[in-house]
């Protein structure tokens, strides 16, 4: 089947309506009518190739919502019409430990929702900047929020769930103070579910504007990382830190935050590395730096399950497709609150 | 009481012999005629200033092995002529979580055995290379190995808790395949107690020369760190890694050898950064990056026990006090087998 989608044909070139296609459903294939699709900081690094191995054409997109409209003769679980989410994974070897786990986010084998490899064609996957996508029932999500909330449940499949996989890990709940560095598409997520977890949320920014927002969120106390002696009133007492922030910084203000036995968790990745943190402030306290990716299809529809339960959703700023490349501008200032949401309908003919 | 000593009067002047006080024993304090005392790399980091805040004069020495000569009236569990030992570690508050919980190494207040804080004269703490001591007894150790090893004891008091403690943190044992990074005076004690443990060892030098020394320790197999192809057969294999190199070096190529969820601990402090880590490594499979210090006193005396009933020791070379300064240079070559432990009789006026 063709369908529209918006991508690039190149790294230096903007992205443009695309006619692609899709297979038809297997018997244990999910079609989804995608109605949104959320716009991720990766989104933007893989179609630009500012990572190595980006494939053309190249059509990004891995925070996607719509409906089921046809299944594979073996598919029980989900029926025509059904609120689905894909998110990150489309495919995995389902036979190693971390598949039999439900780690799929950490399978050798992990196929990502774009840029991966496939049989279908060109070769290599392609993302929800499109109409319609044909993913296997096992990597499918059931959404129960009301409809009304469907354009801002999308950034959940991904922001959603790399933020609260680290918080559940590392046993954010009542009784315990958590740091969540930078309140971007990410770290706004990471508030709100710490909030809703039941933690003490201590919000970090090196905005003094985000102050009053970042309260909006949930966070019990916000500090302005370039101000030494706000930091200094947390210092060593921090149970965890979920460290949001790609951009290379120094890591060792926030690690004296940290109580003994404390983790500071990264979920994202530079392009350079961070200034090399002091090993000092590691061994003086038994502290961890961890890094932590995405998170399994079991735990994220644990996650859509949580936040259905706290009415919790993404706060999204909505555009049409032949938006994306002024959005892409925006986000790389930081000009938006807090995720960019394509609406799909834009795509059609 | 006066005391013969050996230590420095300033950072850029040899260990000479000196004569210094010690407290009269109070109603908790232990007396001890020390025996052994082992060299540790933080000795010569401390006595030659190249830490920041070396008080002088400056008697280094925090593997402590001896004989109990007089005990306050308070003390209960030890008398004249038990075979003790000191660590790192001979004050704390005794009142805070850590001091609690039996890890004093953690307490803020700790007080260290050599360049502490302390009401007895000068003012400062004077460690090991000397004929006496007087602590409290929280921080005596029982040792009950058999006397005729006793000098092969003292560097289990900081290298042997050293390594013992992260290994038994972070759960190796049985099941479990163990890195351990270099093979020097805490990486020797590292080999040993993870193969005591029950753990498969994989030891890795980057001396050719050393494999088979290694094996000998109790490696199940030596990988030489800078053979790429040999650490590759390792890959993603490893379910903890003990490193205990303090001089900068990479980390990313022993990262990739830990499986998902696993940990790095590093036990040695470099006196610059080492080169700082690749993020997309701790995120591809959660790893984490930690840190430890030492070891509580129970743990200490738990590691003694172990060491005691596995028939445990460090493997050493002694020399006399007077012969320290040619120990420190060949320290620092690396030439030493694994730990130098001095002669305390040698003290003697």
């Amino acid at each position: 089947m063709t369908i529209n989608a918006y991508g690039a044909l190149a790294g230096d070139r903007a992205l443009e309506l695309l006619s692609i296609t899709r297979r038809a459903p297997s018997a244990h294939d999910v079609q989804i009518d995608i109605a949104y699709c959320g716009v991720c900081h990766s989104d933007l690094h893989q179609v630009r190739s500012e990572w190595a191995g980006t494939l053309y054409p190249c059509v990004p997109g891995h925070e996607i919502v719509g409906r089921v409209s046809a299944v594979g003769a073996h598919v029980t679980d989900f029926q025509l019409g059904d609120l689905v989410g894909v998110g990150c994974i489309v495919d995995s070897c389902q036979h190693c430990e971390e598949c039999d786990e439900g780690l799929e986010n950490y399978c050798d084998n992990m196929v990502g929702t774009y840029n991966g490899p496939t049989q279908d064609a060109p070769g290599h996957t392609l993302g929800g900047y499109s109409q319609k996508i044909v993913v296997h029932e096992r990597y499918v999500l059931r959404i129960t929020h009301p409809e009304a909330q469907l354009a801002a449940v999308a950034p959940l499949l991904c922001a959603g769930i790399t933020t609260y996989s680290p918080l559940r890990h590392w046993h954010v709940g009542p009784g315990k103070k958590v740091g969540v560095v930078g309140i971007g598409g990410l770290g706004h997520m990471g508030i709100k579910l710490a909030h809703a977890m039941g933690a003490y949320v201590v919000a970090f920014t090196t905005s003094e504007s985000k102050r009053e927002a970042a309260k909006a969120l949930g966070a019990d106390d916000v500090v302005v990382s370039r101000h030494a002696e706000e930091m200094d009133t947390h210092a060593k007492s921090l149970d965890f830190i979920l460290n949001t922030v790609a951009a290379p910084h120094d890591l060792d203000i926030f690690f004296a935050l940290l109580k003994r036995d404390g983790t500071m968790a990264l979920v994202g990745a530079p392009a350079t590395p961070h200034p090399s943190p002091q090993v000092f402030n590691l061994i003086m306290k038994r502290r961890s730096l961890a890094g932590s990716m995405i998170g399994g299809i079991p735990e994220t529809q644990e996650m859509l399950d949580f936040c259905a339960e706290h009415g919790i959703v993404a706060d999204i700023e909505m555009i049409r497709a032949d938006e994306i490349n002024v959005a892409y501008e925006r986000m790389l200032k930081g000009d938006v609150k807090y995720r960019f949401v394509i609406d799909n309908a834009s795509l059609m003919a």
